[in-house]
């Protein structure tokens, strides 16, 4: 089960009513914040989950709505006495842009590691492929996809027909081989069926619709985009700034093929995103508008 | 008038109903804040002030919790289209902190001035004299007093029996002397009576208590304190921590003869900081517990 929160939903700067866009993943007791504006800490907050967790920060491009609620998140991240390393990843100047706002938060109780993109990238993180790609705005950004796998079924059967003693069967199904004191071999493909539909989840904004958002959004379960403007006469000001209107973001969940879409990164000049949906609807019918604190529980298929 | 808003009353971190301390004053149709934690725009926003008249930012020292809300509220300066220098005042290090935090904040709309003090210092802004001095904290702290002095009553009386011709009443009210067509020289001193009380706020937090708090608190219609802990118990913590209990606060108040005490800078574990109040308020009556967004006009004596 794949745990999704967006923590915030608007663009720009924050709102009484409305926190700076942060997505956040929790995964087997590990979670992955992306993106940190001002705020996100307070954000997390009111969700109730822990911040403890977070090992991975990603971070989709360095304006200051994504960024700057960092140095007070990782020592938020000491208060609750994470110990264990924290990995960062992000665009070129990742480290440059870390160590610069770290002057405010100078001891923390954590190692700090840094991962740099100069392109599209692939790494995991405890059980979690995290595809970056890059996107269209005006300084380097990515997106994101999050992708867990599922093996196939145990097939107990064709266990007992090889003649496999039971105590080795979890290991096979954990992905690894084995061999017996006799000195037999076995593989997990010998007893697993074939791989079983995953969960997939990709998370875009600040940009202009390009390829690479549908090339890596594709069958996503939940695409979560950025819709800064909902009116359909925005699409020049969309332009200009390098943002999406509603429609357009529809346009890429469609060819995407994706399950669902939340919208995000609002403009604050947009007070009631719900209002405008339709502008999306019309293209993708499963678009829905984000908002601060909205969450769900990805399931694989069967489970 | 001066307006003073207490724009958040929390310490270390901000949290869903309590945002960081800071403090803005608005004298004039100009406006100095005091520092800028995480969410600092945001609880502005809230009480309906704009902040494009701040043209003065006090930094009381270059902790998390008082610094990282600026970037964000330089854009939003920015994009509130302000084009007048801004006037940043703090410790030693303000340079370097302001410069390392404007890397995701690189183009500013206006001029950005830098003051650092290295010991008790005074300057001028705006008709209000602003006093930094030096408290006790883990790193250099200063707290601020901001005065506005009043002159004397104008006394026609006295101008008529000078024979002092009416249009130059103005410009001695306005404290500069003239010097009329026939070669007669007046000095506001000639028609002005005796200074007459003026208005004074004095502003400390992230500090034990300490002498100098007292003499430059002196007499201020209001001084907001610090006071980190409300239990009587937690006197050892805030020693280690360099903070305050709410009766060590009121001591300082006490001392200083101020007019009225609200506390600010709560601990994350002072839930309810009303329940302690009597803690103070045995030693200093007008001792109040500061909250979020609090307002109160000053004016002058018979104004």
């Amino acid at each position: 089960m794949l745990d999704v929160c967006l923590l915030g939903s608007g663009g720009m700067m924050p709102l009484p009513k409305r926190a700076l866009t942060a997505l956040m993943l929790r995964y087997n007791g590990n979670s992955i914040l992306t993106d940190c504006g001002e705020g996100t800490q307070v954000a997390l907050r009111k969700t109730g989950w822990s911040p403890k967790s977070v090992g991975l920060i990603l971070f989709t491009h360095f304006h200051a709505d994504h960024v700057t609620g960092l140095p007070g998140f990782l020592l938020t991240l000491g208060n609750a006495e994470r110990t264990e390393p924290l990995l960062m990843a992000g665009p070129r100047g990742l480290t440059k842009v870390v160590n610069a706002l770290l002057i405010v938060a100078p001891e923390l109780p954590f190692e700090i590691r840094l991962l740099e993109f100069t392109d599209n990238s692939s790494f995991e993180y405890e059980g979690v492929r995290i595809k970056a790609f890059k996107v269209r705005h005006n300084i380097a950004c990515y997106g994101y996809s999050y992708e867990i796998d599922r093996r196939g079924k145990f097939n107990p059967d064709r266990a007992k027909e090889l003649d496999i003693p039971l105590k080795y069967w979890k290991v096979l199904q954990g992905g690894d081989p084995v061999v017996t004191e006799e000195g037999r071999r076995f593989t997990p493909d010998m007893v697993m069926g074939e791989a079983r539909k995953g969960l997939k989840v990709t998370y875009t904004t600040d940009t202009r619709p390009c390829e690479n958002i549908v090339n890596y959004a594709k069958g996503s379960d939940l695409f979560i985009c950025e819709g800064m403007y909902g009116e359909e006469d925005k699409k020049d000001k969309a332009k200009e700034h390098k943002h999406m209107t509603f429609s357009e973001a529809a346009a890429l969940a469609r060819d995407a093929e994706v399950r669902k879409m939340w919208l995000t990164h609002y403009s604050p000049s947009l007070i009631n995103p719900r209002e405008f949906i339709g502008n999306a609807r019309r293209i993708f019918p499963e678009s829905y508008a984000g908002k601060d604190g909205m969450m769900t529980e990805l399931r694989f298929e069967d489970e």
